[in-house]
């Protein structure tokens, strides 16, 4: 099964000024399409650090996703960046070079939106329909905006790249309990399935405390056997279990 | 001036189930202290990867944050990896031990929630006012939960035990304009005042593109200096700009 990691490029992170959310929709999409995300770094706009944490996921995982660092100022690096984490040139590519200048106009395409249009040379471009600067892919790395909306638009011009792996699934029980009421009997079904990762989250909603359990595979009937074997759980403690996340 | 790194364990964040905030409420509480944070990593409920990740973290920051995993259930492994990461034992903590069974009752205190009692040799208590089960610090590694109000308690308890440094502080200043169009003038400002973090992040709101301009630093002279350099260039390039964000 091919595993994917994803690196957030940019200080606004680190400082906490901006909530990330582009972690978790990559984690959505690749799961629909049955690659996990086994690792996330975030990193500062900072050349060394961005090409030590890329090199470090890249030679590890089937596929890198970076967010961040490619619009046209001078905290955006990360072209320059993954150029030399590949050892690669980097240059203007000839097709986001003529879109750019299409969309700018010829007069207002100045040095630093010429900035959007470099890539490590050999990349392939990532279309970007909200606003055009494009992404990029270079072997297993995928280069993608940091503004949630476009990033968005890029992975989903990405996804033909992508072989279609078996989605995985996921099933989620609740109940109004403590995890300390259910966590023996749970590290037993666990042991019983141990091919199945079980999750236990505990939530606290319209004043309410409980647990949500989630189990996660790629094959549903292990997963209906499982979720069967959850609710005996619960009912062999005693607790009133229901499907999904509490309302 | 101290730095820090934060280690996110779990896999509900790898999966996309849960968003994490908890990076950034750490930033925001870290950065008022004057601790900027410098590298953030999410790793799986896998014990060598959280090892690995911790021993990357720690021995290169002066403080780790993590959070997760300190929960009763089988997939809560954070105080035993945190152990073997500095290669010592793991007992019962005799406060932790306690209070949890003051709080639960001894007749209700199982096996599960003992487990929420246990911490490297040597570590010292972080009190936790909302669910009782303390977290920790061994070394310079603050282990804390993953539900985010039982963590946000949790940083406002070990706020004794880290230096009192100088707040780090920021300016903003906004425009409806585009990121092309500042470029060129905006690293003019960022070379001539080196030693301020100056970040360019486009925005969209209320159907409106622009750009906020960020500037970061603990020195309120040298920020006020580079801020009235940014309004100086807006001017100078024609453009309307506010202080602040967007509305």
């Amino acid at each position: 099964m091919a595993e994917a990691a994803i690196l957030i490029i940019g200080d606004e992170i680190l400082s906490g000024r901006t909530q990330d959310t582009n972690t978790a929709t990559i984690a959505q999409f690749l799961g629909a399409r049955g690659i996990p995300v086994r690792a996330v770094r975030v990193c500062p706009d900072v050349e060394g650090e961005i090409i030590a944490d890329l090199n470090a996921l890249r030679s590890r995982f089937d596929y890198v996703f970076t967010t961040g660092g490619i619009g046209p100022t001078h905290d955006d690096i990360t072209a320059d960046a993954v150029a030399k984490a590949f050892g690669l040139a980097i240059d203007y590519h000839p097709d986001a070079f003529a879109l750019l200048e299409k969309h700018y106009g010829a007069e207002n395409f100045n040095e630093a939106r010429r900035r959007m249009a470099r890539a490590p040379v050999g990349a392939t471009l990532i279309d970007n329909p909200v606003s055009k600067a494009p992404g990029f892919r270079i072997g297993n790395v995928f280069v993608l905006a940091g503004v949630p909306r476009v990033m968005r638009a890029m992975l989903d011009s990405l996804s033909p790249m992508l072989p279609g792996g078996k989605p995985l699934l996921s099933k989620t029980i609740s109940a109004h309990t403590g995890e300390g009421v259910i966590a023996k009997a749970l590290a037993g079904v666990q042991n019983a399935y141990p091919d199945i990762a079980i999750g236990s989250y505990p939530f606290y909603r319209n004043d309410r405390y409980g647990v949500s359990v989630v189990a996660r595979s790629a094959d549903p009937d292990r997963l209906a056997a499982v979720e069967s074997a959850l609710f005996t759980m619960f009912e062999g403690l005693g607790v009133k279990a229901f499907a999904g996340e509490p309302a």
